[in-house]
């Protein structure tokens, strides 16, 4: 097209959608938000199902969804995106196992899945293991919060077709994983070298001596589980032309973004939770506005409340969002800026909830349909109507005159 | 999800939506139903396509969907749910056919593909015949209205790919089924002999030799077309975990129910017609509310009215049912209450139409859209928005706090 093309905003308050519960209004009901309200004013609203209407999505479906893709054809197990939300460095091909660190006796019967809930020492644990090699192939692993964390492989030929190590029983032996398909052969044999190996490292690890003499439980072996290979994504750039940038706080949101080509820089003072930097979230957008064509930022806060069951933390956290978002507003003036949730975690399920988000789009290309707040019932009245998650980015990158005709 | 999942009732009103005709109004506008408005008002409400915009649904295709099928993928064939309908008992991997009971000459020629619309007598001529074994198969044979009957294929190695036996016209010879693949060689042998051994047998029956002697034409030919197999569907409760309880008062709603892995009792009183006991129907959702999570009711009155072109009549029986749901309110208070029809019967059509539904979903999880009543126009404006039937009962899982994450 002729026009100059726009810059697009897709700003992300993850977790938002919610119930009714205080007076029958949800916290987006209940809050002030005047400045995303002025932005509903000047453009379209609606509801949106970022995977499928009833379907509670989680962090990493969502955004892969609201990049674009069809999240039930890129989506390969939690495996991957367990590593990716680590901050693990994963690239596209590589194995990656959800792990527990585990206690097992000298026959490899296990004692517990779980080392007894240990909650320190697995960073020097992992450190020991990290970076092994096993016939040219890497290993990777990296602790999560208590006996939980992830592992990657990394080499030529090697397949996702493999089953657990982890029985999911205690009392039962380590399992030798098995192939699935006769591609994934060596896969599985390594993954039992790597389980045996770690077993003998971790057994003589100063971590695991001192335990001993507490009476804790030994965290001596590691049960993979849920392989899957990282997807190779066609990137941001190859199927828009756009440069995009990620502004994120939380490592899954970035590494999906990396994943799709986005840039993820560190942002300052974004935390990823309820104590982040908004301004300085909202700051980087306005820095890198010349040097990127699609912005991504996720706020966290608003879900961290919903887990919590908090509503007026909820309802305080949007409420900065907003003001944080109104100093900004004239960086906004030129851009296509659209404003929706990854999923609802409603502060009485304090869980992901396949509850319909909000979503809405403004900008000077954008019909106006008098929805002039923005919450979950008046975005539901939008022009917009009820769409899905991966129709977002279409319809701005139409709406900021960067698409292309299907036919002639 | 922590919560304790709710229970869903899921009522439809067989064949409700209508198109304007008195005075401009659907016979929705046109009644009084204070109950459902009340429920409305507790809770969003919105448009259904059943199967697809602008696609007229069967009763058989419509419960497909509204539990959770994709009827283009589970609905294998008139043969399978014409049985259904008639109250047959099938098993998946039946082989079923639609069949006329016909006349036919000594050479197998057509004189008249319905027998003379042969409207009694066909009870006994099928009993005569069903439960015939052939090669370790049985065949059940079971009549319909007039000339129509349904017939069941039972035992191991069938296919459904065979071609007619009825040659859909007179004068025509009778047609050898042909099998259409190498696997349905043998059902194909078997529905010849059926249709041969049942022309010997029909032909020295007493019914017919009372037909020859008032001048009437014989029904002395079974006719089947229209194969397919009865369908294996994952069940409700391999789905979903609910147990389900289906309360309907026609066969093909109760056979699709079972076929779903639904419990579908007779219920006293329940007759599929415009006498039906409403009282009795939602009397036995409050009976067994302890046993079961998931209840659908239908009422077919509406579909009477519509397929007898009785607006008035329409309007009284919705007024009837919502009396009588007001009777268990509060049975309703603490449950995740839908109601919607199956498919459109205008008055004006006589026939289903692809006109969508209206629907409306009340409970306490439910966002509150500000919509006050249940009729096509009203529930269009709310915020719920336009969905497929197969949506239906993911969102009610949902809003019953009885959905899976997709994702981490």
């Amino acid at each position: 097209m002729a026009r100059e093309p726009k810059k697009i905003l897709l700003l992300i308050l993850d977790g938002v959608g919610d119930r009714p519960s205080k007076n029958g209004k949800t916290p987006l009901q209940a809050a002030k938000h005047p400045n995303i309200d002025s932005l509903a004013r000047s453009g379209s609203s609606g509801i949106v199902d970022i995977i499928s209407p009833g379907v509670p999505p989680g962090s990493d479906t969502s955004h892969l969804a609201l990049l674009g893709y069809d999240p039930y054809q890129v989506y390969t197990g939690r495996g991957p995106f367990e590593a990716i939300g680590l901050g693990m460095d994963v690239r596209p091909g590589d194995i990656a196992f959800r792990c527990n660190f585990a206690t097992v006796d000298r026959n490899m019967i296990i004692k517990d899945r779980r080392a007894g809930r240990i909650d320190s020492g697995t960073e020097a644990l992992a450190r020991t293991l990290n970076g092994m090699e096993i016939d040219g192939v890497r290993f990777y692993l990296k602790p999560g919060v208590e006996h939980r964390c992830a592992l990657i492989m990394r080499g030529t030929g090697l397949s996702p077709d493999v089953s657990d190590v982890d029985p999911h029983v205690e009392g039962a032996h380590v399992l030798e994983s098995q192939p699935r398909s006769s591609s994934a052969r060596r896969t599985a044999a390594l993954l039992n070298r790597f389980t045996g190996r770690s077993h003998e490292v971790l057994s003589v690890h100063k971590v695991n001596a001192m335990r001993r003499q507490k009476g804790l439980l030994e965290a001596n072996a590691i049960l993979a589980r849920g392989a899957g290979v990282v997807p190779h994504l066609p990137s941001l750039r190859d199927r828009t032309g756009m440069r995009g940038l990620c502004i994120a706080g939380i490592p899954i949101i970035k590494g999906i973004g990396r994943l799709a080509g986005l840039d993820a820089p560190s942002v300052k003072g974004a935390t990823g939770s309820m104590d982040t930097d908004l301004d300085a979230k909202f700051g980087a957008f306005v820095k890198k506005k010349a040097k990127y064509d699609f912005f991504l930022i996720n706020v966290k806060g608003t879900d961290v409340c919903g887990h919590d069951g908090d509503f007026d933390g909820k309802v305080k956290f949007i409420e900065r969002v907003d003001a944080s978002l109104g100093k900004v507003s004239r960086s906004l003036s030129d851009v296509i800026f659209a404003i929706t949730g990854d999923h609802s975690t409603p502060v009485t399920v304090r869980d992901h909830s396949g509850d319909p988000l909000p979503l809405c789009i403004s900008g000077e290309t954008v019909r106006r349909d008098g929805v002039s707040r923005f919450d979950e019932v008046s975005c539901a009245r939008g022009g917009l109507g009820r769409i899905r998650g991966k129709d977002i980015l279409p319809i701005l990158m139409d709406l900021a005159d960067r698409s292309e005709k299907f036919g002639a």
